[in-house]
């Protein structure tokens, strides 16, 4: 229950189920009544320490659309060259005059040591293998939307675990949402200490699986995780990664229904999932995902600011 | 007819004279009566694959003379360098709810692959050796404006022809207004093959030449093309290319009278044009294309967004 | 008396103290009440040849808090690595249509070119070893306010003055404003012939040492210049620099009363100042510096573009 008492957005462990609802609502409402000048006069800094294209633009065009000016900083061409630290740089930019912090950054815990440092809110749009809360909340978004409703759904969320910080954040949230979420992937990748991730009282709501081929007509949702090459231990993915755990057009076509296939992108095609099955499966949602994030890191922006 | 008829501008190549006048009318009445707010709200993505300084920011100062906001993304600190394809990025940041896609890449038909797989208005703001339309109509601008109009004009353009997608645009564009083009250049770079460029119903517009000199006088504007030495085949740019083809000093002297000389910018001094022939030659309108392009592209931003 | 006399903003030497005072006056007076469309519809080119997070940042957020838009280029993916000059690239921005240049550059005297070449309000955010007058107004803004004025008070810049433009518009500004500058260094970086930098008429305002401990007490403020590791001559560091001059946690401890720390950031921790001193003492106004810059910098934009 830490993470979302402050207005900062650190993660969604411990986040209280009625926030994350609240936060979904203001999304669905800005969705269909955006005035456009909610933030004017406001200057959200995108502090991106680690290359980004789709969440920094999202951050952007969400605060944009709200009628915010937005500050990017990257990773180079900054004082990061320089040497200095995140939260120097971070303390620095607060100093200017801005509204809120939204922070990309390698560091497992980063955001949080930005929070500690600063008053102003900050909304952690990724930290390593952390968290990355504006991710789960769009894909929650989506889910709702799609399945209208999470409690009771069963989500399989399939790939590198152990190095992913949208597996942890979706965890967290979906299970704060009533979902059953069975964590699939490689043993090395995904051992019995993720039971850990949640409290004994949610045990029941979380379970580990090996082999996506024995859940994927059960699940409501089956989401793909990224290959994150830049943080992978590469000797643990098997060669054979794609016939053992991708989304091929074979697994694909076994889809059915409702079924809803997600992947946070960008898709590495032909590894997690097959160019043809982005492309063309119905049951894909990834644009919907990326639309949906407009719109709840609108809303997130507008929490941050007290707005 | 056809990249013109949607609000999309890929190229000029096919395009109907009239609506070429159609953006040089609006370009015009722009650049004495912009209001400021006309794309007040909007969001104009600048998508440059390939490195550019002046013509992304030229796009930058037209959309926001127009009060729209501009999400730039380059191609260093992007998923493109997670190897995701333009396309993807392209659907990505469209469905994030942006207005304009303008499109700078180093593959030529690049563009025209955006536009086939997205339903927002795609730009081109230059695809490898293709089209830079929005160039070529911006040298139409300053053209009619200092020759009283384009009907029966001689335009020469001079260089890398192989290896140039302004020349290409230019080609198109002046020949739909009624002038005729000489395309100058060694035979390495330009051979007969480059008759093909436009239909046998205009054939009599294009002239191919090898001897610079022998068109400097007749012509009524001298287009000097940049040695893109990122895009040419450097064995075929002859060490003395400045004696050949160069406008020199010595050349410059030659130009008299009312006729023009261009540049699209940066220029290599010393290589296709000299530096006192662009810091004080009287015939050169480099500066005055570089302004013309702001009114130019707002124009063009404007027809695209539909306002 | 001729840097400021124009519009630009190329250094403080010789500057008119009662136009320092009024750049002052109208920042404080921003700080309680910016309107927010003082710079509605104009454009602001941050034109960074050199990299630079905070003064970037700077001059974005105040622009921003004006209402002006902002063109960011860079160093890196500009026509700058196509061989494009400084001034040739200024120009063209300058055609594009903007309302005031913000320039930095590695080049000494690098601002100047371009004010010499544009008729566009030309702002030097620091220029090689020249100068660096918004970071000067910003320290005298913190020192006016900590220290009730500068008439008469002692300002200590201890470090690298050889290669410190952020130490030569502060000997031009304090001098100015009435304060004597004591400039502390090794004999390495720092010669008799400094005595130079100021006209005879107010020689006596400006000392040399080489001890800073001899300084530290008697100093109303003492201003710690980073380490250029970009500009410096490595060799002539010592390696015992953070021992000889540097602010380390025993000198700190010396401050008291009302002296005043400062450093134009960012820190490089352990060498000209312990992090300890950074984080905790009391006399440091690090961060006080950098919101000072926003309002200085924001009165700087208005009288460029005078408004």
């Amino acid at each position: 229950m830490t993470s979302l008492e402050t207005r900062d957005l650190l993660g969604l462990e411990g986040a209280c189920p009625d926030t994350i609802r609240e936060i979904l609502a203001r999304a669905r409402s800005l969705r269909t009544a955006c005035r456009g000048d909610e933030l004017a006069g406001r200057v959200v800094a995108n502090l991106f320490f680690e290359d980004s294209t789709r969440t920094r633009c999202s951050f952007e065009v969400a605060a944009t659309r709200l009628g915010a000016h937005v500050l990017n900083l990257g990773s180079r061409g900054s004082s990061a060259s320089k040497g200095e630290s995140l939260v120097d740089t971070a303390r620095n930019i607060e100093a200017m005059g801005v509204d809120a912090l939204v922070v990309r950054t390698a560091a497992s815990g980063g955001a949080a040591l930005v929070a500690d440092a600063c008053t102003t809110p900050v909304i952690n749009a990724g930290d390593g293998r952390h968290e990355h809360p504006t991710q789960a909340l769009l894909d929650a978004f989506v889910l709702e939307e799609r399945l209208g409703g999470l409690q009771g759904r069963r989500v399989a969320i399939v790939g590198d675990i152990l190095n992913s910080r949208v597996a942890r954040s979706n965890v967290h949230g979906l299970i704060a949402l009533g979902a059953h979420v069975t964590l699939v992937g490689p043993p090395a990748l995904l051992d019995g200490s993720f039971r850990g991730l949640v409290p004994e009282a949610v045990a029941d709501q979380l379970a580990i699986a090996h082999d996506i081929d024995s859940v994927l007509e059960e699940a409501d949702a089956v989401m793909m995780l990224r290959i994150q090459r830049e943080r992978a231990s590469s000797d643990l993915i098997a060669t054979d990664y794609r016939r053992l755990y991708g989304m091929t057009a074979e697994r694909a076509a076994r889809l059915s229904g409702d079924q809803v296939l997600l992947h946070p992108g960008p898709v590495n095609r032909g590894v997690e999932m097959d160019g043809v099955v982005l492309d063309s499966n119905p049951h894909v949602v990834v644009l919907e995902q990326v639309a949906a994030g407009t719109w709840v890191r609108a809303a997130v922006l507008l929490r941050a600011i007290g707005v």
